[in-house]
């Protein structure tokens, strides 16, 4: 391993906050190294343990984050915040208005915040963002937050492996429940409807019990719908509550520990052999030939394709 | 090729709209023969031109879809709907709302809908869409639109390879331009405001327009901004006349279509090796094997990876 990796690594190990910020830029962008130097830090990892908050655009996530990472902070614990944003390199990643949120959060004690931009990470979004959670660990931070907008499949990956769900719902959203519908129900360990103030949400509340109710294949367990106003902090301490509550609860069993790792490991295995591959292709020009020979009609792309998978010998 | 593929490739030749739809569903599920047929749906492809529509949940897409397919019909066009749909399994599939608006369209003479789920679609759900437009295509579809929620990685690479690329805005949806900032911006050819009835609706093509003039690149390329109400179809004539201005003035250029055939059979390699690969190491208890490896400390995922692409021979 390169020597400025060794350096970047014995920070982290000395709790410093810049080698761990630059760790995660060198691992979302793969530099030359970044894989042994998360085999490092795959040993280093210990008990963080992983919420995941997610909802629509506008659900107000970025303040019920902000002031449930406060809560924790005063409780005692070390948090990290992923804020992942699966936003245009038009706008250049979050609003402004989400990075004051997240700034002011960035300036307590103990808290250490990262923004992730579906552009950029090399690997996908889900790679990096479960990258910078191990790097995180071996940090030493007790807690991790990833944040992300619920829509996508990216996105609901990112989420998947939390140790804790929550999904943000918010009164007077258009279409209601339309906003929940991207495949993140089923996922939820938690629902949160935030801005309760707001008319309608007693009715949102409802809604979402009954499609709980509708989907429920297993009646024993029962998802917990909150109310939270996370302007005032109305209903925080509730939802801190019921987190560790559950956090308590549910261990790291090994059934869990064991489909987080069987998971982890084909997303790696996957994106990284395709990147591999499209590097290949285009480094060695087998690219530009085979366009070629399809606009010539010559071959066709599912032929080739076919041939690559035959002859790779994929093991 | 199997005899039941051959069937309905004659079928699909004949007209069958039964053998369009069926061949639709066995490549999207990967049933076995899949690529041969493919093979010689693509042999068959000719002139359509795709339409992507997309834009945030609530805009109005669906009954936008729905009004323009009819004014192409109109004018004597053959018309083919791909609705992707992001949605939950729990939900299974589009809101009630959006089918029933399908279904109306569905009956119309001379078009044929589609809906389309990212769970369900083997290869992904871009490659199932673009597979989709080649078999209409194949058909003998003169226009295929692609209706698609403009939010994740998976729907913007959805619209990226349409011809036209529409993305539908509407006023007074919580943060406003942040319902539109997922990645899509810089691939809009227009921009629609529907629902411009309601208050703001000129506000929001203000934003539009000033999001625009500070992001654009080429100060030559005039992307235009439209007014619709599809509820009541104010907006569509022009809408129709713009699109088609634009089809007939940007031809399948050879760069863009060189790019396009680039762009699909990197997408189509990936994917369709990553599934081989997934496959292989499920069948043959490789990832069993490493899992508990992992778990008991003799490995890690990295190392593990390292090692795959090393001694696969991508080429």
């Amino acid at each position: 391993m390169p020597n400025d990796w060794e350096e970047q690594l014995d920070g982290l190990k000395q709790g410093s906050v810049r080698s761990m910020a630059r760790l995660i830029t060198w691992v979302e962008n793969r530099r030359t190294g970044w894989m042994d130097a998360m085999k490092t830090i795959y040993r280093n990892n210990g008990q963080t343990r992983v919420i995941g908050i997610t909802g629509s655009p506008g659900a107000g996530k970025s303040t019920l984050t902000g002031k449930l990472t406060s809560t924790l902070v005063e409780k005692g614990y070390s948090v990290g915040v992923i804020a992942v944003d699966p936003s245009s390199p038009f706008t250049g990643g979050a609003l402004l208005g989400d990075r004051l949120r997240m700034k002011t959060i960035s300036t307590m004690e103990g808290v250490f915040v990262r923004s992730m931009a579906t552009r950029g990470a090399l690997g996908g979004l889900s790679l990096a963002a479960r990258d910078a959670v191990k790097i995180m660990d071996a940090f030493g931070k007790d807690i991790v937050i990833i944040e992300t907008v619920g829509v996508g499949q990216d996105e609901v990956e990112v989420v998947k492996t939390a140790d804790l769900v929550i999904v943000v719902c918010v009164p007077g959203q258009g279409d209601g429940i339309q906003a929940i519908k991207a495949g993140i129900m089923e996922i939820a360990d938690f629902f949160v409807v935030n801005k309760a103030d707001r008319e309608g949400a007693d009715q949102v509340v409802m809604d979402i019990q009954t499609m709980l109710s509708l989907s429920s294949q297993d009646n024993d367990i029962k998802v917990p719908v909150l109310k939270t106003v996370s302007t005032t902090g109305q209903g925080i301490p509730e939802l801190v509550e019921t987190m560790s509550d559950f956090l308590t609860n549910t261990e790291k069993t090994p059934k869990k520990t064991e489909n987080r790792i069987r998971e982890e490991l084909l997303v790696l295995l996957e994106k990284e052999t395709a990147r591999a591959l499209r590097k290949n292709w285009v480094d060695k020009g087998l690219l530009d030939k085979a366009v070629e020979n399809i606009i010539s009609g010559e071959r066709d792309p599912y032929s080739i394709v076919q041939e690559v998978i035959k002859t790779s010998l994929i093991n």
